[in-house]
């Protein structure tokens, strides 16, 4: 059975997610964040320490936006993925790479200077640089979104929505909701309000509640 | 025809070597760095100021990692790229994000706050905070690398190699060596003795000339 190694609403739920809306069976491992410090025997299932992992036979993934494309198109039979052939297959990768590479590293600068550090080691105009970052960065999706579309490709909900939602997702955690621009806020309403979404998030609560863990945020 | 923006060095360098290695043919625009300082024109081109920018008819492309995947389903017969069913196909995904999501957005981090920014706004604490980061991070990488294969799949060389082989590029750069550990640079050397790579380096350098534009480097 596939496994996936997690932490509560931390870029792995990006991998969370797709196996609800795909409806694939799973294995769910939460950990504590970060599981580098706090469960420290998780470094002999990925040496990096990070989540996801995602374990199927003998593949293991690590890239939360590598592993819904990875799922739909080895388990789903392609479901929300786009093909080789398809007008909006470039958009579809573009999209996938973008919603980690672009928009939630520089988010995860903001979450690390101010927030996660001690207080000694925060840096402000760091966390502000990179706040300012990832909002520019985001004008990409808000133009695409902007022509009254209800999901970044015009073929319907898609892999893409899941990797740059996750961002939208991670902002709103980290308090960010007033500087959102319109487009993005209201298409991810229209994407939490989806089943996959709901069962992915009452997945990973049932989770946190049996191993006794608490939410990052 | 295929169109690509690009600046020298820069991580669209990706896009080049995948090009050159496919032999596909291609109009290659080379632009200052940073060209949303320096060639504010380009944003009319790229809402985002970034490099790369492939277009390819009615698709666009701004992320690296995606382009030399796209350019191998797409013009390629899927030279370069796994495929469903294949073993190593995981992997080749995961590897592909790896090598921006995972490795050069920290690299960046140390570029921007060890060089790029005036001497005010420095911040050494970050820039050796992600220095560390992406060498911690390049554990996957160097294990892999461990058995004596070739290429980062078992199978040859691929799109794998030239997403994360970039970050290595972008390490020397960065004045590194003395820190990439030995498998990693290793494998880089096979890497650019290799005909894409140099074909890739030749082109960009051509591209310099006739602009007249200077190294970021």
């Amino acid at each position: 059975m596939l496994q996936l190694w997690h932490c509560h609403d931390a870029r792995s739920f990006r991998a969370l997610w797709a196996l609800e809306e795909l409806g694939l069976d799973y294995d769910l491992r939460m950990l504590p964040f970060p599981p580098r410090a706090l469960r420290k025997e998780y470094m002999a299932e990925n040496p990096l320490g990070t989540v996801p992992l995602l374990i199927d036979g003998d593949t293991r993934m690590t890239e939360s936006a590598a592993i819904p494309h990875y799922l739909s198109t080895v388990h789903g039979g392609g479901r929300l993925a786009r093909a080789p052939g398809e007008a909006e297959y470039g958009a579809y990768l573009n999209w996938l790479h973008h919603g980690e590479a672009t928009l939630t590293f520089p988010q995860t600068l903001y979450l690390r200077y101010a927030t996660l550090e001690p207080e000694e080691r925060r840096q402000p105009q760091v966390a502000e640089d990179y706040r300012k970052w990832f909002l520019a960065r985001l004008r990409l999706a808000e133009q695409t979104l902007a022509d009254g579309r209800e999901y970044l490709l015009t073929g319907g909900f898609s892999n893409a929505d899941i990797s740059v939602g996750y961002a939208i997702q991670l902002a709103l955690a980290l308090r960010m909701r007033d500087d959102l621009p319109p487009n993005c806020l209201a298409w991810f309403d229209r994407l939490s309000a989806r089943d996959g979404f709901t069962r992915a998030q009452a997945a990973q609560r049932a989770g946190m509640e049996a191993e006794g863990l608490k939410p990052i945020f």
